[in-house]
């Protein structure tokens, strides 16, 4: 349904052609000094019509604070929040109605709803996610302020083109057991240093720019040809604590995975070493442990990133999301009628060739969502156990005290 | 935490060395005939030692029903159910647990919880599964009694070894917009057909005869080796009806992906087309609406996997779900000890070389609690709208009477 | 938390001087016809001002929709809801402000949150519940249509003031079973065919004439001493259909308290024979089952208020709810400041002596939010079930085919 | 449902006549020292056939933990129990299942489920609360090793018969506002002081001797007569926190009533002042504040029973629940049979005449369980406000720094 989270809760409202979109964000902690500019900035990302790379529609996206703060401070009540809709009306019926447009929502809401929206697929618009950003911004700014934590996101690949994560080449021989090597310097340097400035450099937000030029060609060929194409957003999280994540069924990547998923157009998740990882055997994937230089525990390696059965461990979660390529073409397509009755359909208007780039704050805003709600559901375990006394039947080797 | 599901909700409880583990299946339709049996064949399947593949541990895992039935049939109320650990013990401390296994949860789960398990990882161990494929049995009673919904996993890779699924290879010329071509024939009708009879006929659990023969040797590879090897799994789900998701946050798949990453070793998900599908443009991506021999609509390909706008559409959904090399291996492995000491660490006992084959059943049972919960979600909105008067204020083509 | 519901869920925002309160409906059946006027009706019974019994702050309250309807018709996504606030200035700190106003939420709020809104109490204002009112006018809508459920809530005692409920006065000797007798044939008549026109004829909202002018005299009174009273409204749901409430923790009864004690000033809550039911012997107290016209059974008396085991039985369920004085009275009191420092406080502006009239329409909201979801989940069940196939096992008498 | 609880949650399962009744129990605090004998304690005060008072079944109820402890320490992971019933057949059916017992569960739960359970009302059984007790006994533990917190209930009437609680006798007139004192020096002594030892002393679990000589006869009269009768449990909890309860929709008192509403047999609940405050101007009503001997700032009066806007304040909390007679008695009642045929239905065998003395631990249980799971949401709250930089743009006295 249209809320997320246990403790940090966001219940998000709206679609294209109502009077406003928007989100409810439950849970807050109260006294963070927040401003609707803190904000925005992460709504300004998300927009489109940025670059020629993206739709030109220029939607503005002003966020508007309703409730839950006075003089910028949050006062731990719900924080109510809107955006309005510049195109208010929802659009005169036409022939275009007839045809469920391929593989969009369009199809799927009217048999999930009985009631088709003008613009089709009601909630799987784009649009939709603008409350999620702002919730997010709220999100990231508390763990910015609290916990140092850094969020960064990037485009990784569009259609074949990638950041290459790797130097050495995988053997196809299955006899062979040299497996994908660890990644690259290269790329673990940029998952550690990565900031949305450098990203923000390039308007495909590919922050490796040789691959970016590449990148825009392919988006422009696509756009050219009236059609589209996918690609991945890879996001880092870095000075998370440990200890985060729920099992048996909210570990960490399980609640990552869920909200990655319901971004519009992704079709699928991997965290660390992620599908690349089931071809490495054990003795190589295995991240041994090393004492820190601060006498903590990491870890030497990162194939599992950052997440051991389903908890943070400190080290850099990095996660890589799919997007398929939008569904939503101005080229003809041969295809049916609601009804059955063959024919051609070429959407109108102009559309997003490529929708990565504006993806980037979207799988941000969503990773600190899940992040800080998972970080009060832990914060309350740790502060609880720290009120117990000392256990006096373990060996002490078997017990770590509480950190609050 | 270790409840699942909003209408129909799964709950577990244990871990390796307690007296038993189990679950509560809360909301299972009332009516329904079931008896243990029906949950002991996918215990069966589950249990450790079925082949040389996998640990020779032998569990039993007989499923003892302590509620919710009456003369085999379901009352509506919690079905309460236990499996006995054989083991019940906590074993007693030794110098190997000092070490946190490299990639193992014993480290997280003492960063969490303050409190170290003698088995270590708590509930991290593949033991916790027992309650899960209990609870999928049921649901997945209901789902095929009710609407002859099928479900089945297996095995599509080990180590570098797949499945093929496709024919064509893809040109790595990024100016070539050959892309991926559409899944093979050969694989299509494989997720047309494949049936659990079928998928158990090899150890491996991988129904192409070949593919799993080359399997099974990477696995007594990495067995030989004291070392350990990942895989994926593949599921397809048939028969589900339309409508099925809960945009925004519980769509289809993003309900799926929850449940997967939350299988102890999963590093990765994917549906329809995942990854692969990002390098395709939109114009070959997109699948086209036909009109089906009973008169409804269907689409002519199906890189979408059975969801669009996170709503099934009722073509067959297949995602995969990547499974890391097992962390637990008995070749040494220079690490560091809880307080940071560096030393070296090899897994006593006897730990399995991969656990896809095992895995299977997990998966279906994961996805059988998914599709349940949100069937039952979608059919309270149907029966709610079909008791509305009609509408009569939009056009009769934008409106769809409910299903019930 | 700020959202309530499983299946029809209720968000709401806002506080005294943001700038509006609001909900978000997550779960409405789609297909409802809706306009804003069909909301605005209870909004206006609500709202202070309406006469000299109340505030006389008149704060229009139009309802705005922003989303979840086109042309009038419900979509199935999110109806978010806004109502300005009209004084959106955090007000400027006074020497007031240094004393936590008895038995207000200002003190609780500031332990709880650490910051201290400009309103004090924060959400704990009545104005809060502009959202919930709102919400419940969509689900009484749809309960209307659909069933033809009635909730007409009304004003049963200010002060000592208690519409008569019951003729023959019960002995106080504790040796003597005559126990309170069941309901007089007068307020059981009131219950069978109160209509909320027949409520607001009178401005207590007392629909006995004579205990209403009592009552009004009562208020007038507390109002001209600068002080409060307060009072109960009781509410009756007809026409309900059998089956509704999830034990055993989300029994009917237990869903109801949780949501009538959610009201700001509320005290207590009971249903059918409530706490007078407790000093009747059982063999008095049970409702003998009795064959209706239409072949259906149903309950000779109704001590159960609707409700047997935690679901309901068809007859109308009835309950009241208790309403404190109002704690801000511009009287003096002799109190401390946060500080402990003693000191005299005297509310300024204006204050409602006495909340029951205006908690009319509340309760009313509350009730229709509660059935509303209770019907969702058990529509849920008996769709699924009646899916299944007859149940052989069990003799006839003991099955009863679902309804749908 | 079947589950309670947001962070700590409690999942029960099983009825009257299967294998066993059982609970889950999730996000108990890991570091719990724990006992089966810490539980017991509960289980024995609520197991039947105590005293004469009560039906003399004896079904021992010794509860067996199955997991999340190990060495005696809770580890974080959920506990599972399970009680074995000691008669597990479900019984033969005979003519008296032809008759839904008046006033009980057995038409509802064949309304809502469509299969009639042997035992009739299903889980509608107070066998049920055995797992709630256990479950409410962990969460007492850890309430008072980490916070002192005492939770003690006893029965406040049976019958017309109560324990006094204020000396004045109020007024008739309803003009004079003389209206109910506060309680009176006695009972507020009472609740000050009362212990489960001290309640224990009589049978009838009433800690006011006189009167609890004089319920005693109303039962043992109830019980000779083959009727039964109700009566009301008052419960005290010392020593909580301020802040405790989630507004708006999960405000302390909300969760209270809904935890007691779910009980079996209740038709009311009331806190503080509860119905009677009704009838008492706020000038009277009101709690002035006044510092403490420790400086902090307590309430002079406490007919609020310890909330304020929905949260806790640091005075004690108290509450007082309504059991309506047990629905069944031996002697006949003229009823009718499911299809509606008149007849005569006598209960066999043996029923408890009075449930408020069996009561008592499970109000104690559900309301542990309430407040556990409020102070676990309350300490994340802090625990993440606790790290924030200080609020600068607020006067210092509107600000209170987080506890933690």
């Amino acid at each position: 349904m249209s809320t997320y989270g246990t403790l940090f809760r966001v219940t998000t409202f709206g679609e294209s052609h109502c009077a406003s979109v928007g989100a409810v964000i439950d849970g807050c902690p109260p006294g963070l000094q927040l401003s609707a500019a803190d904000i925005q900035v992460q709504m300004n990302r998300r927009r489109p019509g940025q670059s020629d790379l993206t739709t030109p529609r220029n939607e503005k996206d002003a966020v508007l604070l309703q409730s839950g703060l006075e003089h910028g401070v949050t006062l731990g009540t719900p924080i109510g929040l809107i955006i309005r809709n510049e195109d208010q009306r929802p659009h005169d019926y036409s022939e275009t109605d007839l045809y469920p447009r391929p593989s969009h929502a369009d199809y799927t809401y009217l048999e999930k709803y009985g009631v088709k929206a003008s613009s089709g697929g009601g909630r799987s618009s784009a649009r939709e996610t603008a409350g999620r950003v702002a919730a997010g911004a709220i999100a990231e700014r508390y763990l910015k302020l609290a916990y140092g934590i850094e969020i960064v996101a990037f485009v990784s690949s569009v259609g074949k083109i990638h950041i290459p994560v790797s130097e050495t080449p995988t053997s196809v021989d299955e006899e062979v057991d040299d497996a994908p090597e660890p990644l690259s310097e290269e790329f673990r340097n940029l998952l550690a240093t990565i900031s949305r400035e450098v990203v923000d450099k390039h308007p495909t937000r590919c922050p490796h720019p040789d691959t970016a030029e590449r990148m825009k060609k392919r988006i422009v060929r696509a756009k050219d040809a009236a059609d589209s194409i996918g690609g991945t957003v890879t996001c880092v999280i870095r000075n998370l604590p440990s200890g985060l994540g729920e099992p048996v069924f909210d570990k960490f990547e399980a609640k990552l995975a869920h909200a990655m998923l319901s971004i519009p157009a992704t079709k699928g998740f991997e965290i660390g070493s992620g599908f690349r990882g089931t071809e490495v055997p054990g003795s190589k994937h295995n991240d041994p442990y090393v004492r820190r230089a601060d006498g903590s525990l990491g870890t030497q390696t990162n194939w599992s990133g950052g997440v051991q059965g389903g908890i943070t461990n400190r080290e850099d979660v990095y996660f890589r999301v799919a997007f398929k390529p939008p569904a939503t073409i101005s080229q003809a397509q041969a295809t049916a009628q609601y009804d059955g009755t063959p024919g051609s359909l070429a959407a109108r208007g102009r559309h997003d060739p490529c929708v990565v780039p504006r993806a980037v704050p979207i799988v941000e805003a969503m990773a600190s969502i899940v992040v800080m709600d998972l970080l009060l559901i832990q914060k309350s375990r740790q502060a609880a156990a720290s009120l117990l006394p000392p256990i006096t039947t373990l060996p002490a080797t078997m017990v770590m005290p509480p950190k609050v």
